[in-house]
């Protein structure tokens, strides 16, 4: 089995290092991540501008674009395989709810599925800076190993969130459904050195509902979450509605 | 009704022009969009640095970030009102089936969603710079005063792709699911006057399936499209072929 | 006479339409200039990634680069001449002493000069927005002529400031030095939203001294201030002292 | 004696590690350099957003910023000591002639003297990588120990040349004059995957000329270079001729 790795938090993240290494255990590894960390970049791809790609020995390139960049620069160019499954993380926090829409490390993923290619993101739920990098990193390879051999129903992607736990602390894997938070932005306002203002995006961050099934109910109850993710967003259960209205 | 109005092709661009011009007929406008084009930037959050705001006079803003970032200084700073509602394009170009992941407009949309304000993208399908923005901009009017006056489904946006078309050769709005296309990935490989190599991401953009009810389906037979979005990602069909696994 | 015109404060400044009308009296004038505001780049050159031109109509062109690049595509490109004059300005804020060296305007006129172009920079010394650039540009044209007909001494180029009055309430020209003041560094320190610490270069501005036959003592009494600047930056004087040194 | 170093080849490279060893044998050494290359950014300060320092430890801090922004943080903030000394470099390659006005290299130690702080930039004159940064280094402290006991001349620093030579290679130290070449610019102009032009900016180098006592024809003679520079540019020789043109 040949993978390709990636994430968000930049190459010389302690999560890609410690999925890289557990991934080896199971087949061979490249590794095509960004050159520092670029997360909260969702889906962007970089169309207007090229990319530039530093080689470090043993199949690893820093890339100077998105995660979504590396894997294209990973499957088309670069490697000297087309990997058979691309696996993004381990990210440093949790992905959960509608958070994965912003995710450089769950849209990897998304990206990798686009192009045909079997694909899962992993995140550690931490806090802080993350300890049991190894744990999720196992857990990624095992499974890996069930991708490659059942394959993924179709236009479906995985996204991983393990509690940061020792092993022996975590309670088995669920199959979840994408929870949901309500969210509430709040921009700080200030002004610079020479008198003119700008403005950063805060957040303050409400809590997830605890709905029964979801990524959020399981993480909080020590299991690793595994939500099966589809390509199509379409909302199926509301045709009728927005048909009834006169739009003609 | 108030009404916040952004793009990802920039404040200057005849999309967000027309547009503007056109919810100004149904309620109180105000622009807050990107000071230059920001396609294909997905859901990209900018967190890690300050936004800078230009006033242009009468609620009209031009931001130095990507439309992620124009709604929520639009929603939560910058205009003398909270929007009831907020409308994305139009966007120079479709964004149907799974290229909406990559669409800033789209997800200026999902955006306000997450905020929990009613919402929908608009684009006009044409290969070139596009013409009938203007014919884009009543339907989106039209669009706007049914959403204000029934709501939106829970978690949904709205996705809408209008034909280049003039008014009297289009057909009547279809509601439809996201469509499908396969991607094919191609890397232009180049050295730069210096001698070093550069990679730049191009594209091999295979048709849309036509699959009966689809965006694609319906603007290829000169309807306009509105396919409801869902925030809920989750392919529930495939828990069961999961769950069979043995990951535990 | 052809002339490039360029700036710092970007191609819609102001400063750079008043220079680019009064220079339309004394020859034919075509203007490349940075897309937006790209102060205190100093002699910055893009190397490492390409730029981009949008053309604006009658040989107008923004580019999403330094003005140190501007100059570059200005004489080897995008223009339909090889200008004879490349004037850089009207910048809003004077460029007086050590300054220039920040200055992206100044900066301008010396890669002219490298390029074997003779050149000037000038600037409203004001501390506001500025109001007399007319009067500024009206020198500056007066200037263009003299430099064509005379040329410039070799290795040679101006630095111009000029006092924000009406033309009536200026003093004659003076050939001046670089002046000097004394520079303080400051450092603002804070903390963003998410708890990571930032710092901005903060300045507090020191007062010129008032050396007779300076840039500043032009400005401070009225006068239009001309310096000229030379590329060998060598300090003759000192290498007596240096060479005393046991250096080997 | 607290010394500051700096680059502009980023805090990794070779370069600077070399630098930082030789002159811990001096003093006390503080790194300040940008996370990434920062070539030819010249003397640009980043006055319009905020930087990040990363501290690596040891009184090592990586910017996102500009060598001229190193120079003001390493000075002003970030270091346990205000240094009496600033070196930068060791740069990849030779800054001779008029390159010094592009090299942020060269513009650190401009940086530094503006705020009171004596500097010199320290290049290794290679054409490939570079061998003998060490030499470099070891010429660079001795240097330092001369500069921190007799001063430099008013408003001085140095821009020094090492040929890429074993040290019993090399000849004695000269005081140089800055050199002087024929600069032609050249212009790639191409196409980009999605049909839209760039242009990237290339170099025709020219030879440089043979000028007695000049910074190149000492390194072309493998002797190390030592150039003075001067603050003030001002061609005092050129006031005649300026002055007898009619600018009233």
């Amino acid at each position: 089995m040949d993978i390709l790795v990636t994430n968000d938090d930049g190459i010389n993240a302690p999560g890609i290092v410690a999925l890289a290494d557990a991934l080896a255990e199971v087949g061979r590894v490249g590794v095509v991540a960004p050159d520092r960390e670029r997360s909260a970049v969702g889906h962007a791809l970089t169309l207007h501008h090229p990319l530039r790609a530093t080689a470090l020995g043993n199949d690893r390139f820093a890339i100077d674009g998105t995660p979504t960049d590396c894997v294209n620069l990973g499957i088309h160019s670069l490697l000297p395989f087309k990997p058979d499954i691309v696996v993004s993380g381990i990210n440093r926090g949790a992905n959960l709810g509608e958070d994965i829409t912003y995710s450089g490390t769950v849209s990897a993923a998304l990206e990798a599925t686009l192009m045909g290619i079997p694909a899962f993101a992993v995140s550690l739920a931490t806090e802080g800076d993350g300890v049991n990098y190894a744990a999720a990193g196992a857990f990624a390879a095992r499974l890996a190993r069930h991708i490659h051999r059942h394959g993924l129903p179709a236009d479906t992607f995985l996204n991983v969130n393990v509690p940061d736990l020792p092993p022996d602390q975590l309670n088995p894997p669920l199959v979840t459904s994408q929870g949901k938070r309500r969210y509430e932005g709040m921009i700080i306002d200030k002004v610079d050195p020479r008198g003119r203002n700008y403005y950063w995006i805060g957040t303050v961050e409400l809590n997830f509902l605890d709905i029964p099934g979801s990524d959020y109910a399981a993480i909080s109850r020590r299991h690793i979450s595994v939500t099966p993710l589809h390509l199509d967003q379409t909302n199926y259960a509301s045709f009728a509605a927005i048909e009834a209205w006169d739009l003609g």
